[in-house]
């Protein structure tokens, strides 16, 4: 039987996998997350973002930074020229909660959840830093991956 | 009223806080977050780690460098000279989950939370890697501050 | 006569000061910059700014990013822990320029004027970027330091 | 009417272009910039310079290394693969001044201008850090695109 | 006669070779390394890892993550989108040492040994530094190229 | 008996110690290391550096840019904010070598070993990235510490 872990060989190391022989496909991956916090707390960020304040603008930019740097965050992923990437949010008022969506996009041999994880991940990181003093019991939630395309298994929906 | 997101000022303008008069104390914070995954995935990372393999290392050195990078990932972050970090997992095969616990230590003038969260999430993004082959819809949960030490606000719990 | 140039030693050889022994003081700076382009693009950036849209406050966040990397990107300057740092920005429209001032403050035993010169440099780079579809010629000018404090010469004003 | 800021969306978020269906093609790019210092200054460096110390060559790998560092400095740029990247200096002592001029190549699908331009900044910004100690008061100016290469529009000159 | 220093130009200055128009073919390089240290030492690297303890996935972690960082790191190399990178490990307790290999591939335009290179250093570096309580007295030796396959040259063996 | 890898816990897992509670002392080291090249290669680095061209100049930014990003590189290893780095070079033609040496200077909590270390190997790489059109056999050899002061343990000598 294959070994499921893709990255771990047969001895158990860690192993970057080779996509040297893989077709350049074009590739997008969708990832969502979010992060709860306090009604207070929330309508900071509302009034903020009513005042058109850098809130979002902040984590909109930490997001895109942190998918293009995510060969250097993830030891086994590999290098990627990104040809693309978005993060977006929605405040859910009734939920207590920011959504997050990052998209990434590539025409290359691997797929790109990890980069659209990563600006998810680090979009949320920074809301959190901005709203801890406000409150500091919040909680990142529900990161993963909504859809994939391109590459060998083509279209993937969660 | 004091705006409460201590990092945006009057104009709405993103703003790293001015900590240059506050003063030097041991830090700590500890945080948490779960990777939730099928029983099929679970099993993969529980047969790799009994058998030694690289999973829970290779993750663990991640967050560990993670943890060292949060102010070049999160815009508003200042660079800290952490004195400790460590990283660590428990599989709870029940909640087919793995839990992440880091926690980050510093002599300093600012807090370290942020540096022990972006340890969980890229430890968190990491299993996420090295497992996507075996379950693509996983999803990680649950990233938050449990406790902090230090500073002008002392102890904090969750 | 002693040599100028301080980071070169009496061989010629690139050289980063030692500060081993330099106290420990609260340094600051301030340094500005100018980007100059045509009254087009400055009105597509004064109808995004009054919209409240993310121009600005991209570039205020390169800037503060690249501050944090300041050591990384000038080879003999210090690592510097940072205690603060601004970035704004004044839209000039009868002089078709936008003006960045920067703000960098350390408790530290070298001066902060190239944190400073550098979140002006990459904040004008950015906007640069931006703007670029609207004007290919604009231009970058008037990078200097405006004032420091701290350390052994103490005050100095351009 | 086309919003002339290509990386602002319609609703003036930050925005990384896609490029994915670009053509790959040959692209470079020239920019150049000044740094004007006190003929004191421009003295030493001259001296240092012809007595081949390291002066010039320090403030060209910087340039050359943060030319490969554009999209981790600028937040919407795209992360590309160099394929030339040089730096070259002009020590012009009747204007006080020395020119910088940076040339980047890349076989890819947008333009190297920005890559230019951090090459020529970050080396001004090398120079300025190596003879603060002679003349503080110095000038960075002039940053600007001298022609483009390669894509849709072509040959562009300033 | 021709430069036998392809990346020092006429006039002697720093140069990053201009690849542009090499052609894209599938590249890898393989090299060696190792590290010499005391009986005690290496017994403690030995009973770790037959417990299975992170020593070695410590170091094989740290040597991709700094394959992936080459151009970063050696300021004339280009950066590349390795498509592979692995390295082992091999315990010669008769000799005293430990042996790392690494192998970089990828389909590009210039060849990979530098990164090989850089893996098989930063993973002694890594090994240097876990076991230096052990040992302060250690020596990494012998980091050579032993093979590389691809571009104009083909195949080159030491 | 205590585990003699002091990186390494009692559960075999990666580590960074603790030096919360270590007293600042000033700190010091210095390392050295060896490249071996073809006599043509070599030639061609002394014919080069007596025309004064940029080949160890190029090096030397190199190492010292290396030892600022150490705890990056080696995962265990604490941010510090080095004081002073120096690299030189000494070309040995009778031994086919260049020798190379570096020293770091530090007031904090912990050694700085693995950042002279880190910047002789980096020099050496990046040595053997410009000569290795001339000379692909090339050999790095001998990297280790010579000698260290401060914290605990006081005086090091090799």
């Amino acid at each position: 039987m294959s070994n499921p872990l893709s990255h771990i060989n047969a001895a158990g190391e860690a192993n970057m996998v080779d996509v040297s022989d893989k077709q350049v496909t074009q590739r997008s991956a969708i990832a969502e997350g979010y992060i709860y916090m306090s009604a207070a707390a929330l309508s900071a960020v509302i009034e903020q973002t009513n005042a058109k304040g850098d809130v979002l603008a902040t984590a909109r930019i930490a997001g895109i930074q942190a998918a293009k740097q995510t060969s250097q965050l993830i030891p086994l992923c590999h290098p990627l020229a990104l040809t693309k990437v978005s993060v977006d949010f929605a405040i859910e008022a009734e939920q207590s909660r920011i959504r997050i969506e990052a998209l990434c996009k590539l025409a290359g041999k691997t797929g790109v959840e990890m980069e659209a994880l990563t600006a998810c991940s680090v979009a949320a990181l920074t809301l959190f830093d901005m709203c801890k003093a406000a409150d500091p019991a919040m909680r990142i939630d529900g990161i993963r991956v909504l859809s994939k395309e391109g590459g060998k298994t083509g279209h993937w929906q969660a």
